[in-house]
């Protein structure tokens, strides 16, 4: 196959961790380029208010970050490609990247391929997923007017988006399997107070049925050992994250879960290797924890290509 | 001393780090106060261009990214003391809080009390600080219309600061002490194309001398080891910044210059102490991992909190 362009950088996944990457890489006069397979934004577009990322006092959707991290990127000429990658190689210093497009030859890789929602892997899920099961109540929603839904999980994101729910259906299970919730004590709070929102704890989903569209969730639960019926026309289900780690696997350090292990330059165990974001391994995934670590990636890539620049063959 | 209002966390120091750590603690329904001695904002006030701060894409001041910071603290409820914090003790699980203004006790302290910016520590330097010798062009530099000034320093900082300051006088010296800069690329490129700007290499300053007011520099070549004048009428000085960790020193561990040593949750060695930004050993000061470091520290601390909430004393 015949190589494509080169880059100094290539940047594989274009959320927070991704743009923020681009930004300080292509400031830094790299030149760089982001792969993203689908969405600029990755997961936080998904999101409909972002209120704690510092800078922003009003709330702003995930939708418009992205997007302002993106024309940043572009204004200091990060380019953004919306190919899948499909494979990452090394030729001595550099390395290869294989996307839906044919070949790249690049100096350094950041992966930030984020991560995606854990299914609950139970009889119904599938066939009912785009009729009834969704994993994003930003997208769906407001498909839900009027009508009833259950969200499944207890932390932060579950007990938001099921807030969020309210807004459109007349009432909101949240269906979680402890006795107690994850989430944050404000959002909790919010939640309680919110009078369209049920709690069933203790409690897990073992089946979705229905016809063409989800019809009722049967759940079982573990303190009682009864198993009932819930009615609902819709289940939005948060019940955590998978790291996107296949593109290493296998070559570098990951921790139980499968997020990629880095040391604080965001090294992996290949030279000139780097990872941010959700698909590390760290104590809190949020935006301005991925573009930390964005920032810090770029940042330990611009030294390395500097410090091996007499390496590379010419060129690349 | 009678003790003041008790908090669940005090922040000390209101930069980047502080402030986000704030948002943090405030959203997750901790009782917050952030004690600052001098400006909200920190070290950030005194730049006029934060063009990397991801969602950003138009430049802000550091000034105005502090302002937001503040109004999304304040929106949580997190109160700001403008005080200075003179000692940090422990009392059982608590911690005491001595300020200007008395003593408080909390449960956790976030130490983000940032980093302050190295002197050159000649002769003439003390005498003239404030009559020629200043640490921040952003607040000075218009002072220097039409004039004549030095920059001395080789690395971001400095180099930026170059070029704002050709905004206003109509000749700047870059006095650095090696051969090359350490400032990333783009930033140098900008520097080489500015015609008011003029680079002394492989120099240093010995003194500094006037009446009044400065009137010129003695500079010493390392490589020809001659020693010449330089008539300016102003010397900005960015050569490197050192912790403001003294609140912590001698209980804490330290890195070789005085940054503390934090694991990955931002913790440091005293229980529910946590520290943040500029003053942590890190990769990569910026806005963008300082805002990183406040949030997982506060995400800890509210941790830590709530797995110690039957140990507290019942009034703390």
């Amino acid at each position: 196959m015949d190589l494509n362009t080169e880059y100094d950088i290539a940047i594989v996944g274009g959320g927070p961790a991704g743009l923020s990457a681009a930004i300080y890489a292509a400031r830094g006069g790299l030149k760089t380029v982001i792969f993203e397979k689908a969405l600029i934004g990755g997961q936080i577009v998904v999101t409909a208010d972002v209120e704690n990322y510092p800078g922003f006092e009003e709330n702003m959707s995930g939708f418009d970050i992205a997007e302002k991290m993106q024309k940043q990127a572009e204004k200091f000429n990060a380019e953004i490609k919306l190919e899948e990658v499909k494979a990452i190689g090394t030729e001595g210093l550099c390395k290869v990247v294989e996307t839906s497009n044919g070949l790249y030859r690049v100096k350094s890789v950041i992966l930030a391929t984020g991560a995606h929602p854990r299914k609950l892997a139970v009889p119904g899920e599938e066939k009912f997923t785009g009729r009834g099961v969704s994993y994003c109540a930003t997208c769906d929603g407001a498909l839900y007017r009027n009508k009833i839904v259950a969200v499944v999980g207890g932390g932060d994101s579950a007990i938001e988006e099921a807030i969020f729910l309210t807004k459109f259906a007349r009432k909101v299970y949240i269906i979680h399997r402890r006795s107690k919730l994850r989430a944050v004590k404000i959002v909790q709070e919010r939640a309680f107070k919110n009078e369209k929102i049920e709690f069933i704890l203790d409690s897990v989903v073992q089946a979705i049925e229905g016809g063409d569209f989800i019809e009722k969730l049967m759940l079982y639960n573990k303190k009682t050992e009864k198993i009932s019926e819930l009615p609902v026309h819709g289940l939005f289900i948060y019940v955590g994250i998978i790291p996107n780690s296949e593109l290493l696997e296998s070559r570098v350090e990951f921790d139980e879960q499968g997020f990629i292990e880095t040391d604080n330059t965001m090294h992996t165990d290949i030279p000139g290797v780097y990872a941010a974001g959700d698909v590390t391994h760290k104590v809190l995934r949020q935006v301005v924890t991925a573009s930390s670590d964005g920032a810090t990636a770029a940042f330990s890539a611009e030294k390395w290509i500097e410090e091996n620049k007499e390496n590379f063959p010419k060129q690349a």
